[in-house]
This record gives structure tokens, sequence and C-alpha cells, in this order.
């Protein structure tokens, strides 16, 4: 069976097509600038990767395009979109009407239109993907696997904010989380790797964005992000928590308006507005190391950050098994890895100094002996998407 | 040594006097409605309370009124204000510029007055109180004591906000803390009762406002309050920790401004908000108890919180001996403590159940052998208060 992934962007479509036989990925690539110049990358595996300029007024443009290289003769990987089995969509939301992934219909376009309000950004550009596969490659079933979905076993305590109840009631205002499919993965790889689906373990998604989850018995208990992924750990760019009472301090000394004050705190925030240096965490090192005192601080109030929310969530939990790194960061730094984890010892945490540092990949980096672990497992968001769309397609077979 | 503790809100007063050779309050009062029609409250130790209407136009007619009852012949406790030695003012915040309490001078004055944009509704009202007492009493020395002063210890990775550097440099826009004086004096008073200067103390400041710290050595190291009494648990009417980009949504759907938004997220929110019943918890727990299911989850998001703030210090300073309640809500309800340390064995906590829900008095409630330690200890920011007075009267003289 051959799945094709689509996550598309407001301007952007990234693809990967699977052969979920062995879970290889045959092809992938990359359409940016959709709408504007057109610009895009292709490569099928052991081949060199193709890349240039190529107008695209829409995504639709975007899918004949890839359709063009993925049944080229010569870089192509099939010789005809027929055999692609089916299309599965990374959606960012569809509020808590669904948490598992489903098989889309005009039922289910219609929830994630309903949504935009929760994903302004996102949902729209979700939307125009599967209009625009529905376009091109006619009469293939296509699954929505949401971003959120995996959080939404929250209980109340954790996903309502503390604010009046309608908020909730006319808008569903609530946090749902994001990276969900990337907590998912790399839980339920943990769970594998402790032998134990009891656990009870912190995933640490740590990358350009950046969210925590409490996971028990298999499930979201708790997560970092909110309503939006603005909230939790300081990111690139994005501030993360803060007294809400300084919006209304900016927005008083400034006038600029709520909304005005969040693009700011999604944008021109995070390590970079502490820094003043990089949103990038090997600039912000190597600044540091060359005395950069802002650069520094804003390291270590990412690290801290992490810190607190591995302890809040093992209270939350009632205790911690495992901590697990993965993303960009958590799968390739082991500096900040052993930073995060320097003082957890009370919690049974001990790492192997030098495995950590060296591991990029699926690994233990504790110690022997230790009692909690250390994990080190690279997400595969894509794979999980691909997995989804398969079982739903094999379940209405 | 006789010194007159001053609270002045921006139309309400509260006092105490203290007798320092005893640390016995022998009067203490409220004005309230300053500047409308005028209200007060009286009572001398052992004595009766007397209450009533009283034109109270300014503060310093609220001095002049404190005058006359404390030395009333026959309500009074002093012949003459002669024999106060001098007036501690708590006051809000001094920005970074004070941590310990102060000799008030004009430079003194100055700061309380440019802090003002940091502690808009509080700072020019202990002005105004400085201001009256000057006025009214003459010539008596005066001392303020800082309610953020305690927190000042927090380094950087603690108290910035991860937002444009600017905002530090321009505003000091930082994270503060409040309640300062209650997490001085309850810690000082575990670290007496554990023996030890060094420990691990999460300090739970809960009442109608609330907030924790992490006291390591003696010293903050974190605060749940920030820039403002908002940020962190939700309390009585207050939010809490949300995520930034509510704001914006609740802006751009209801036509709102931050400013706007912050007064709702300050006065009709917390577990109010939440639940539709009340700000108290006593109307919270009876209502919960009659099977209202939204007063169940407020008071389950505050209890909640207040765990997730005790794992989360935990990890900040790697480790924790005990956990101190205290406030109205801390001092009072033990259900409330036992469901707070519900989990948390694998920490080394453990409750004597029956000692802790009788107890609302300074004790220890752990189980015998606990590792961890639970502690309930009444607050007294008065004498906190009273007792920095006197000292810096006393380094003077």
């Amino acid at each position: 069976m051959k799945i094709l992934v689509v996550n598309a962007g407001s301007s952007s479509l990234k693809y990967q097509l699977f052969d979920m036989d062995t879970q290889d990925v045959l092809a992938k690539g990359l359409c940016e600038r959709i709408g504007i110049d057109g610009r895009y990358k292709y490569s099928a595996a052991g081949k060199e990767e193709i890349k240039g300029d190529y107008p695209m007024p829409t995504h639709a443009d975007a899918i004949k395009l890839l359709t063009k290289n993925l049944t080229d003769p010569e870089i192509g990987v099939i010789s005809s979109m027929d055999e692609i089995d089916a299309v599965g969509h990374r959606v960012l939301t569809a509020g808590d009407i669904y948490s598992d992934s489903v098989f889309i219909d005009d039922t289910v376009k219609k929830v994630i239109r309903d949504c935009i309000p929760i994903g302004p950004l996102h949902n729209p550009a979700n939307l125009t993907g599967i209009e625009a596969c529905a376009e091109v490659i006619k009469d293939v079933p296509q699954v929505a696997v949401f971003d959120t979905g995996f959080h939404m076993t929250m209980p109340p305590k954790a996903f309502l904010y503390a604010i009046p109840y309608r908020y909730y009631e006319e808008y569903r205002l609530r946090k749902y989380g994001f990276h969900g499919t990337s907590h998912r993965y790399v839980s339920g790889k943990a769970i594998e790797m402790l032998g134990n689906p009891h656990a009870k373990i912190v995933t640490c998604h740590l990358g350009n964005g950046s969210s925590c989850a409490a996971v028990k018995d298999g499930k979201v208990i708790d997560t970092s992000m909110g309503l939006t992924p603005l909230e939790g750990l300081p990111m690139g760019t994005r501030s993360g928590n803060l007294d809400p009472a300084v919006l209304g301090f900016i927005g008083d000394h400034e006038g600029k308006s709520a909304s005005e004050i969040v693009t700011m705190l999604n944008k021109e925030s995070g390590v970079l507005g502490v820094s003043g240096v990089s949103s990038d965490f090997r600039d912000l090192e190597a600044a540091a190391n060359e005395g950069n005192e802002r650069a520094r601080i804003a390291l270590d109030m990412f690290i801290y950050s992490v810190r607190k929310y591995i302890g809040a969530y093992a209270a939350a939990m009632g205790g911690i098994d495992a901590v697990v790194f993965t993303a960009g960061i958590g799968e390739n730094n082991g500096r900040i890895r052993a930073a995060i984890m320097e003082g957890l010892e009370f919690l049974g945490f001990e790492l192997d100094q030098e495995k950590n540092l060296k591991t990029r990949e699926q690994a233990d980096v504790s110690a022997p002996g230790a009692k909690a672990k250390t994990l080190v497992i690279p997400t595969n968001e894509e794979l999980v998407i691909a997995m989804d769309t398969m079982n739903i397609v094999l379940q209405r077979a």
C-alpha cells in the first residue's frame, strides 16, 4: 500500500510518499511560495534532490507538480497516481470534536471549517490542501490526522482556563495542545522501550516550537501548549507563559491592540527577543560561549522552563518513570538535554553523560541503574499520519 | 517600643499597633470608603470592637480618626501619639531598586512614585498613607516594607519574560512576585521548625489571592505571581496563567482592549469565573458537595495548579524538604491541603490525615517518618513589618 502524506500551509505544501509494506519513504518534496512565485524541492530515495522555480498560483498547481515529479520516468517512483491508495493530511485541529483520525467527507470538512476560529492560520490552509488533492488526484480516499487529537484525553482541570465559563461554552476557548502526532509517536516508542504500558512519561518536543506533555497509561493528561502554540515554554520566537497583565501594560504604554501584542509575542519574542541574537539555539550557544550574557540567559530560561515542566508533570502524574527528548533540539543537542536534567537526581534520573552527548538516535541515555529513564527518540509525525491513514482505509475496505 | 503598622489602599487604611517588647497587638482598626462616606472599625485588646460611619474625605482624616481612637480615655491604649516610636508601611513595590525595608525619606518616596507604572493601584495609595502619617503624626520615623522585596533574590532565568529585552530595559517589565512578607515570615518559621537553614521549601500562600514561592537557603529562587498579582495560580477572581493568545482571541471576537481584558481576568475570572458560584472557597466546597459540577472543576483546577507548582519548584531547587501552607485557605482548610498533597508520596510527603484535617495553627501535619514535611504556619505580615520597622529605627538610633 502506498500513502501520500500532505502538510499544507498557507503558501506551502510538504509531502512524503510512503510504501507501507516497508514503512520506507519513496519520495518527498516541498512546494513553497504558492500564490507568489513558486519554488520547489523534490527527492526520491537514492536519487539526487532536484529544486527550482515553478509557477504555482494555487495549491492545486502544487499537487499537479508533485504528480508530475512522482510519476516522472526519470526521477519518479510510481508510474501513475492510481498507485496511491490514500492521502493522509496533517490538520491542525478539529477542536474537541474529533480526537482520532477520520476519513474526510463533507461533515469532516465542515468541522475543520467550523474550527477556523481556533486555528485561523492552519485550518484554512489544511482545507485548501484537501480540496486541491480532491481536484487533482480524483477519487483517492483522504484522511485527516489532527495535531491536537492526542491531547483530547486531558481532564477539564487541565484543559480549562480560569476565565468566565461562557468563553468555553460560546467559543470552545480552552487548552488544546499541539505537536500531538509527535507526542503520540515518541510516547508510544517509550512505552515499548520501557516495556510498561502504564509508564508515567514526560515527552519533550523541543525544536523551533517546543512543547511538553504528561503521558500516563499511554494517554495525555496535560500539555504545555494551549489554545494556540504560544503557551508554555519560551521558544525560538514565541514568549510562552507570562503574566497576562503584561499585555495590558504594553497595550497601555504603546497603544497596541491585544492582537498586535500577540503577534509580537509570537514573532519577536522567545529566545530571539531575550538574546537579541537569534531564534536558533546553535547560534545562541555559540554567542553564549563567546560571552554574550543575554544569549546565556535566553538559553538558561529555556532549560529552566523545561525542567520546571518535568517537575510539574511528575507531580501531576504522581511520579515519573521517563523523560523523552525529541525534535530538532531534543534529538540533536546533548548539551541542552544534560542541562535540563541537571538537578533531577531526586526524581531518580541520572545520565550516562558521555553517551548522552553523542546520541542523536533512539537510545536510553540514562546511567546504568538509574531509577527513571532519560530517552532520546527521533520523532516521525509523517509516519504516524501514514499509519493512521492506512488503518482507516483498511477498516473501510 | 510601640510600632504602628499601616496598610493604605486607595480608599482604605488598615492598621495595627504593636508593643514590640511582647509582640502583642495593642489595638487594630480599619478605615474604609475614604473619600466616599467613611466607615470604620476599631478594637483594642480585650475590649469590644466599635464600628460606625465617620466622614473621612482624605487619608489624613483616617489617620486623625485612628489617633482619636488610640488615645481615647475609654477605648484607647496610649495616652499620646508621642508613645508611638515609628510607623511601618506596607508598600507594594520599589521595583528592583530596594529589596530590604528602608527608612522613608524623599529619595525613597521618589522611588515609590517612580514605580507607579508597575504598581498603578497600590503605590499611589501607599504614598498617600505615608504623606497622611507625616501630616498628622509629626516627626515620627516611617519605614517602608515592600511586598515584592523578599522575591528580589530570584535569578534572571526566573524573573525575565521571554519577550523583547527592551521591555525590561525601558520599563523594568519583569516578574516581581507579591505576598513577599508572608512568604518571608512562613519560610523563616519553617526553617526554625525543620532546624535546617538550607532547607528546600515551597511556601503556598493560599487565600483570596494565592501565590507559591520556592525558597532555598532562606532565599526565594522563584515565585508564581509576576509583574502583577494576576500571574500564577487561579484565584478567587483572577485567572492566573493562560495562553497569552487568549487575550488576542477575546480582543478580536469582542472588540475589547488588552487593558479591558486584563480587568476581566482580574475581577471576573478565577474560580468565580469557572464555577459561576462564588470566589469564596467555602461556597465552592458547599456547591461541589451539592453536586455542582462547575464548582467541583473550579476547586480541582485550583488544587491541581498548586500541586503542579510544588512539583515545578521541587525540580527548580533540585529537591524538596517541606511544603508550607498559609493564609486563609492554607491555614484553615485541611481538606484542600490534603487534596493538594495527594499523589506527592513519590517526593517523600505523607500526611497525618486526622491531624491535618483538624489543624488551624502552627503544626507539622506530616505522618511520622515522612521524609518531606507538610507544615501549616499561620502568616503574620504585620509582625514582619513591625519587626523590620523596629530594627531600622534601632539601627539609626
